[in-house]
Order: structure tokens, then sequence, then C-alpha cells
């Protein structure tokens, strides 16, 4: 067991007394996941500048004690609580959350790691601008940056390491590596940025950084489509690609059985298509820069999608329903939590090639109740860029009560995503304890021995992180 | 001296005889840059298929013999062509251009390396889509990964890493990195494609690519802008990017110096603005998916641009054509050429800031013509993301005859651009022997360290790559 007393110690010399907490009662809150995972800190560390934070590396390199980052601990692959033991120490970012700098004619921002999405937003809203990433939750940037979150926009404006210009990273050795230019063009080498990108801060703790923004949107249109099956949903995203894709800024698609259950547990909530769900809804979202003087968006949209709904045009697309006032997205924000209403859940993270969509959805909800028929299987997702959300849902009375079942259909749903389908066994909420045996089962050799190589490079001690993204062991 | 003929017979045990070039006629042409650099080849193989790459770099492995890739030969910084040594295979890539496999669908395709720009435009053209990669150059798509190729339109449609889905690099050691996955959302740690774009080729070669391409604009317009100073095309810049952003695709800026040059040496241009050139011109280029019945491009573009002229708006902004036929762009892709018929041209491809751009163009000409009065300073560029490739012409007969001012200035120029403006000594066309003293000086020790741990990774026998990207010498 590792004593805490020098390490803290050690901490206070620079950090103020709110700097490091070691109370139980104060420490608790960083011991648990948002939705899952628990663990317990050997103390909890809240450095305010990035100076604080390689200053605080650097005391847990000469104690030789491992580092647990947390961000706003909205992560869902464990990956920001810690481990079991007692000997980690919790980082967290949130006081370093001043810096906004927002320069209007550049159109980008320089902020703190610990700066919330939310935050960010709400600073750059007077300027007209916005950091395109919707999500549900409310994360970090920096904690963005390790995980490269995606969400629902990201068909139209990228992924975290497509917004990104330039990081500061504080290293395990220390030192704070300074890639925090905004440039947009650099091609001068090895874009060092990346590597810190979407690898669960393997390397290092992302503690600033320069992104891209973009101008907001001076109009929006929000509408459904009623889908007969799968296919009909990829035709209908080909034809809006090809007509309105300059503004198609996301393309949701929803199960009945998700439908259903976000209806009956969600609060306030629209029905769309009446009594009668249709197997497959499409959630579409168009979003403009230019006004309706000169583009008026829900006539583009309506004179897209009419034709489209005329027999011959796209088998299976049925019905069309405007929602000038976005009241969609109100359902689509809730159906995490009414899933979890409904019952147990068991939830994947996936993304398939977009044309094997309808057919994954249809072999894993087949693989689902076969093996498991008491669980209903809700899956919905941004299939704009190939993303599905798959959750197997149970009544606990219902199911075996020894959950090895659990386990057995985590792995065949997995094994048919990556192996029959070519997919991802997480799509956008990155690699933890959570996903780690199937990184350690589906990620090529030569990858893992990059990635031992530089953790091997950054962090000889392995200090950082509380999975392994190398072939050997923390 | 290396003994070409061991090498030679291995190669040939598996490459066809048009396969391995060993005459000095057929050789030539692989031993020079295409504008600038010669060098002299060991002999030049020419696999078609990435298993032969493979195989060739495991004959290299075998034998000691270090490698030099060369796609389309365009690149403009020395990496294409070999050394002086004669000790360096030339590995061209033009026979592996067989695929061009289309997914209209996943709005992806898969291209073998060796494939130009051009062909793989014209295979997507049918299905209305293309890669927006805008250049005046053809090269091939593995050329474009290694340097991580920008142009005219990548302040919207981003560089090739943001257009990049998955790649296969035949690896120094002879195997081949598959990481050919079209996945847009795959969040299983480190992205190790990353670590093959804009490194110029020195931790592998890449044989196949998977691009994410866009919808084809059904629409285009074009305008030109006369500007009385830079601050002025700031300020349009950023009246366009809030207005009519989604469609903004370029923002070029000529300085009057590089106009007028351009006039008089140009095939068939117009010429905007009559004998009077302002003191700079910017080209403007909307485009859409969306067509004219729901948006009117050149009304928007005209009323937009209208209010910015009047008085008390954008100051500066002086007069506005409208180039329905986009006229403009001949005499941009002219530029280049245009310059080097005036004179000698010492060439600089720079980025800074957007809204050091006036500041750096200013200082930059000051600087050059006070040092250098016999120089005319010609300077255009991306200004929408920030690149400036600015250019010094001159007469020989005008300039001392002793070469070292060209060494002086040129080190003054690029100090002026990284250390004062915080900018890029190459904003896109990569690091190759003729920038590789600035790579060097202005390359931060831990960058150098990050890559030179992946060449000892990948590449411990140093046999790919001209040059070198970690501290240690080739």
């Amino acid at each position: 067991m590792i004593d805490a007393r020098p390490i803290v110690a050690a901490l206070r010399e620079f950090l103020p007394a709110d700097g490091v907490l070691t109370e139980p009662a104060d420490v608790a809150r960083y011991e648990r996941g948002w939705r899952y995972g628990r663990g317990q800190a050997l103390a909890v560390a809240r450095p305010a500048t990035p100076t604080d934070v390689a200053a605080t590396l650097r005391v847990c390199r000469r104690f030789g004690v491992r580092v647990q980052v947390m961000g706003a601990n909205t992560g869902l692959v464990g990956a920001t609580n810690p481990d079991g033991s007692g000997e980690q120490l919790v980082l967290a970012l949130e006081r370093l959350s001043h810096e906004i700098e927002i320069d209007p004619i550049d159109r980008t921002v320089r902020v703190e790691a610990g700066v919330t999405l939310g935050q960010l937003n709400e600073a750059l809203a007077p300027h007209q601008l916005w950091l395109p990433i919707d999500l549900s939750a409310d994360p970090q940037i920096g904690g963005m940056i390790a995980t490269n979150t995606g969400g629902t926009s990201l068909m139209r404006y990228g992924d975290v390491r497509q917004n990104l210009l330039g990081i500061e990273v504080a290293l395990p050795d220390g030192t704070l590596l300074d890639a925090l230019s905004p440039l947009r063009k650099n091609n001068t080498g090895l874009d060092v940025k990346q590597l810190f990108v979407g690898t669960s801060g393997l390397f290092g703790v992302v503690t600033r950084a320069v992104l891209q923004v973009a101008p907001r949107p001076r109009q929006q249109i929000t509408a459904w489509a009623a889908l007969q099956h799968g296919e009909a949903a990829l035709a209908l995203l080909q034809h809006l690609e090809q007509q309105v894709g300059d503004a198609l800024t996301s393309f949701e698609v929803l199960a009945r059985a998700t439908l259903d259950v976000t209806l009956r547990h969600g609060t306030d909530l629209d029905r769309p298509f009446g009594a009668d769900l249709p197997p497959y809804a499409a959630i579409l979202h168009l979003g403009s820069t230019l006004t309706a003087r000169h583009l008026d968006l829900a006539a583009a949209l309506q004179e897209t999608l009419v034709p489209a709904l005329e027999p011959g045009a796209i088998d299976g697309l049925t019905d069309i329903l405007m929602d000038p006032g976005g009241r969609a997205w109100r359902l689509r924000h809730q159906i995490a939590e009414c899933l979890h209403a409904e019952g147990e859940v068991l939830a994947f993270d996936l993304s398939v090639p977009r044309p094997a969509l309808p057919a994954f959805a249809a072999a894993a909800e087949a693989l689902a109740t076969e093996r498991c028929p008491w669980v209903t299987v809700c899956d919905y997702g941004h299939w704009g860029d190939g993303g599905t959300h798959l959750n197997l849902i149970w009544r606990p009375p219902e199911a075996p009560s020894d959950d090895a079942w659990i386990d057995e259909i985590q792995e065949q749903i997995y094994a048919l995503c990556v192996q029959e389908f070519g997919g991802s066994f997480s799509a956008e909420h990155g690699v933890g304890p959570h996903n780690q045996r199937y990184y350690d089962r589906y990620t090529s050799p030569a990858v893992k021995a990059a990635c031992a190589a530089l953790r091997q490079h950054f962090d000889p001690g392995r200090r950082l992180g509380t999975g392994r993204l190398g072939p050997e062991p923390i």
C-alpha cells in the first residue's frame, strides 16, 4: 500500500488547500463513474493551471504514483474513475477552466482543457460561432480530445480531431509539450497532436487546445421520415446527400422498439406517426448560415422529400413529418435515459460501413433474440456516419439469474460487428476498462506494437491510463 | 558503392521485365524532380500490387538498400527524386493504379496509391461525387497522403487528413499494415493512419487508401473583389463566413504585383479591374449541392457583397466583379508558371494565423525589398486558411552574381514567419531536402524525439525517406 502522506505534502507545496483533497467525503465523488464504474483514490489533485498539471505529474514521477485523469466524468467505458487499488492519484481538471480566448477573425478559440463544451459554446454564441460537436452530455474539452468525441453532427462537421488545430500536453515526465499553434495549414512532419487524440490520455494530459469553430447556422429545419426497412434509410440518406448535402447536419435512425420505449418513458414528447409506429424512423436535420432570403431550407427539404415519397422513388419510405420546432431532438436526447427506465441495459457503441447498417441491425437483433429471448433489442444511431447504439433491454425477473449470458451475448455481438461486418467495437466512446478485452482481441499486432513504442517513449513508468493500448500489461 | 546486380536479380524474381528499370535512358526520368532537384538512382522498381511493394521493401531490407519513393513527382521540396549517391532504389508507384472501388452509398472510395487525383475524380464524376482537394498539379493519392495536400478548397473541405478514412502501408520490414477500414467513427485507441499522413513516407509506403468523398456541387459562382489593403481582405472573409459560410469554398488573395506579372505572361486571361489594379485582389468561390430552384447562389453572393461595398461597411473594399464563368481560376492556376516566366523565383510556402496575414505580408515585403532591392515581391495564397505563397522574383543581371544573398534572405523570411508571426515554414508542401534545415531549426525537441522513437520502431535500418524528421542523421 502506498503512503499518501508524502505525496500529498509534495502536492501541497504548490497547490492551494482546495487543490488537494484527501477527506473521504470530498474524494467520494471522484471515485465513481457517471453511469458505470467505481474505484478508490489515493487522493485528488485539482490543479488550476497547465504548469500545475505538469508539476503534479512531476510529483507522480518522483513517487512512482499512477494517475487517473478525470474531466467532466461523462465517459461510458470506465476510463474516468480510479481502479480499486487505492493507489491512483485522481487528477481532476475541473479547475483548469479559466481561459476561453476567442479570435473571431481567425475563427478559432484557445481553451483550457477543463472548460466544458457548454461553457465554450456559451462564450462563442455572441460571435455567431460554435464548436459543432452535438452531444447529449456536457464533457470537458480535454476529455473530448482524449476520446475524439463524435456525436450527431459528425457527418457534416467532423469529429474533434477534424476541428482541432493545436494542443498543449503535460507529459508523464512533467514537462509541457507546446503544440498550441492555431495554424490550419502546417505540414512540417509528424502532426504530434494526433498522438493524443482518441488515445484515452495514455501518452499525456491535454491541458489546452486550439479549436477551429464554425459559423453558427442561422436557420435550421428538422423532419421525421417513416421507413419500412433499413435499406430505405440508406436510399433516403443518399438522396438527401445528393440534393441538399451541403445543409444536411444529422441523419439519425431509430428502430421501432427504441421509439416505443422512449415515448413511454420520456417527458413532454410529441408522438410522431400516431399509434402505428413504423419499423424505422429517421430524424433529418438541416442547417445553414444562409438566411431564408436566399435559401428556403424548409421548402428545399420538403421539395426534396416529396418526390422521394412517390411510388417507385424510394422503396419503403412511407411518410414524412416536418418538425419546424425541432421537437424530435428532445426525444432523441432522452433515448438513453428512457432505455434505462425500461429495464436493465446492455449497451453497445458500434459502427459499421454505412451500406452494412441494415444487415447488421437485422443480424444483431436475430442473434440477440434467438440466444436471449428475454431481451428487447433497441437500436438507434448516427446512420449518417455508420454509427449505431445497439441496446439489449430486459427486466431482471425474466432473465436467467446467472449473469453469464451477458458476457456471452456481448462477445457474440462484438464478434458479429467486427468480424462479420468490418465494424468497430467502440465508435465514439473510446477504450477503457469496460472494453479493454475487445481492444486486446480485435486490434492488430502492428497497431499494438506502434502504441507500445509510443508508450515506452512517453511514459516508460506506465503511470498514465487505466487501460493498455499496447500489448504489454499495465 | 553498392552492387546493383544482385538487388536487381532479386527484384526480377517477382517483378516483370518492365517492373525493374536499370538502363540509364529508362532511369533518367526518375532521377529529376518536376521543378527542382536531381539525383542518381541505383535502379527503379515499379511494382503493380501492394504485395509487390512489400516484397520490394523486403529485398531492400535484405540488401540494406535505401529507398526513394516516387509518386507523380509533383512535389516541390526535393522529396521525390533520389539523392546523388546512386545508392537509392527508386520505388515508383505509377503502376499501382488499377483499383478505384467506389461505394456510392457509403460515399467512400478505395484506391491504390498510384492513382492520380485526376483519374480518381474522373471515375467519381458519374456518381456526382468528388475528392474535394483542388490543386494546380495532378499528384498521386499516395503522395497526397505523404504530404497531406491542401489546396484552394481546404477551408471548406479540409486537407487530405480530414478526408482519409483508412490506409494500407507497406512497412520497412516488408509487411503490409492493413488499416483500410472505411469507418467514419472508430475510436479504438491510436489512429495509426495518422502516423503516415504528412510524414513524407518516413515510416512506410502508402499502398492503398479509403477516402471519404463529397457530393459534387451542382452550382458554383466566382467573383473578384478589389481591396485597398490586407485588412480589408480579412474583414471581407469574416463577413462572407458569417453570411454565406456554408457555401464558401475558396478565398484566395493576390497582391498587385502577382496579378500584374500573371496578366503579362498568362495565356487567354481576362483582366479584372481594367488598367488600374488594386493593391490586393481576392477570388471568392462559392459552391452548393442545392440547385438554383432553392438557392440562387449568385444572388446570395451579390446581395452579401453589395452592402459590404457601402461606405462605412468594409473599409478598403472598393469593387466587386461577378465572374459567372469562373475565369478567375484560369488566372489563379497560371500564377506559378507566370512568375517563373518573369525571372528567377525564390518561392516560399508559408502560413500564419489568419489575422496576421496583412502584417506578415507587409513585413516580408519590407524586409525583402530593403535587403534585396533587386527583387519584386509577389505574394498570393489561400488566405481563407492562412496560407500564403510568397515569391521573390528577379532578373539575374540585376542581382549580385554571388548567390549568398539568396540563402540569407531565405533564412530571414523563414525566421520572420516562424519566430515573429507564429507561422509555418511549410504550409502544404511538406518536408524534404529543400527545407530540411528549417525543420531542424524550428521543430521542438519533443516532437523530434517522438518522431525518432517512431522511426526507430518502424525503420530501425533508416532505409526510407530522403530527409530526417527526428534529431538523428540519416
